[in-house]
């Protein structure tokens, strides 16, 4: 097994990337992807779904900008929108787009399923369904045992499904965290096939020195089996854990990759 | 649940303890147990396991010379030989004293076990029966179901069993690190009130930069159920991660851990 890693920074929530998609600065965001690409992002995702009311033709924009530098990685379309999705697809030529994300929820699975078939992507699918965000691990199993056999049915192969379980800040309750880890284990023991993916940082809202629990939380994910991440690639920390906890895993084969990335300088 | 810190310094395999003791430089050791208590250890390991000859004497004069100073912290006695560890024990008055360790071997057993009795110490089991170290999670398993009944049968109380599942290094074999973990977590839901513990270090050896695979592997194991751990605990990278483990994990409630350490500065 090997990880995906998907490079989170093109994100107009973030104001740098803001400022540069509102100006139109196609070099800063070239530089930001092709940061993401060498420092070894499998997608690199783009989300700009801040920009709300001119979301489709800032997603074209961005997803050209982008492809204009970084032809050899393919691009994550991150909306909940499927409009703007759809718009990102149309101008997608790196290979196997992937789409972030359906959910459970009933309209949102019907628009946005046809893109995944029709595009052959990779598709994050939220534990969320019309009920809303779940509460307990019990809740979060039940939306994943109708999440994925409704995805399998629809045609798409198991090896594209990507799942995130949705992680909420510790701070909003102790179990938080470990909710997410049973659920993963979960899903790894039941459907091995299917991937579990997350953007990690939620987990540490509210609470101080956030880095080293986002750290943290992502070995305990990778312990339980989660084999995919949005995050920065560029975090020399972050990807030096992850090479680390591969190794300890048995998921690197005579630790060959961690001693690249040793010698590569991932911990200097 | 808390977590079990046993103070790893105090050993003569390390140089300058070893020098310390040669040289009966009780004002060194004496600064390096405060250090220990100061951390936060739970229990101050003692080990002169390489003064092969004079053993007994050392370890009466270590546990003496740190019991001079450290008053409230009890001692884990920490040798293979039965009379050591009974010479250790008699100068003990520091409440509960840990023993380290028995084996499932049949003489050690035999050797040690009446000293865990006469003594009501906790006691570290490491995974090793007469045919040796086990090589894989089946021989381990089968190491683990044959040592607890017989611990628990002997009449210590499975609340003072400390299994050390001995890690071997991931240099040596892939998958040496998942089947600690593995076995760590079969404990966990077969016995759950036995205790697992570990000497982290031996996982990385041969390897570059064992620090970070030290410090993953203790996350691993976190995630896992491990609860007690001897390493040195004026570590503060290592002991950042640890508690942020414990708010990630469910077992800090509110926080209020993580919290404590942040003001206290583990995080500068």
């Amino acid at each position: 097994m090997s990880l995906l890693i998907v490079g989170e920074l093109i994100n107009t929530s973030r104001k740098a990337i803001k400022e540069a998609v509102e100006a139109r600065n196609a070099s800063y965001i070239q530089q930001v992807a092709v940061e993401e690409a060498k420092a070894g992002a499998d997608y690199i995702d783009i989300n700009c779904g801040t920009v709300v009311f001119e979301e489709e033709t800032t997603i074209e924009w961005l997803v050209n900008t982008v492809q204009d530098v970084v032809k050899d990685i393919p691009l994550c379309m991150d909306s909940p929108n499927s409009k703007a999705l759809r718009a990102g697809l149309r101008q997608h030529r790196n290979g196997q787009p992937m789409i972030n994300s359906i959910t459970a929820e009933k309209e949102r699975f019907e628009n946005v399923l046809p893109l995944v078939l029709e595009y052959q992507a990779k598709v994050v699918a939220l534990l969320m369904d019309d009920s809303g965000m779940p509460e307990t691990v019990e809740q979060r199993i039940k939306i994943v045992d109708k999440l994925i056999p409704d995805l399998i049915k629809s045609g798409i192969p198991q090896n594209d499904i990507y799942l995130d379980p949705l992680i909420k800040p510790i701070s909003t309750g102790d179990q938080a965290g470990q909710e997410v880890l049973k659920t993963v284990q979960y899903i790894k023991s039941k459907y091995p096939d299917v991937h579990t993916i997350c953007g990690l940082s939620n987990v540490s809202y509210g609470l101080p020195n956030r880095k080293v629990l986002n750290h943290v939380f992502t070995v305990l994910n990778l312990g339980m089996g989660m084999d995919s991440f949005i995050l920065n690639p560029t975090d020399k920390q972050l990807m030096g854990l992850i090479f680390a906890a591969q190794a300890l895993l048995g998921l690197d084969r005579h630790t060959m990759k961690y001693l690249k990335a040793y010698r590569n300088g991932l911990y200097e």
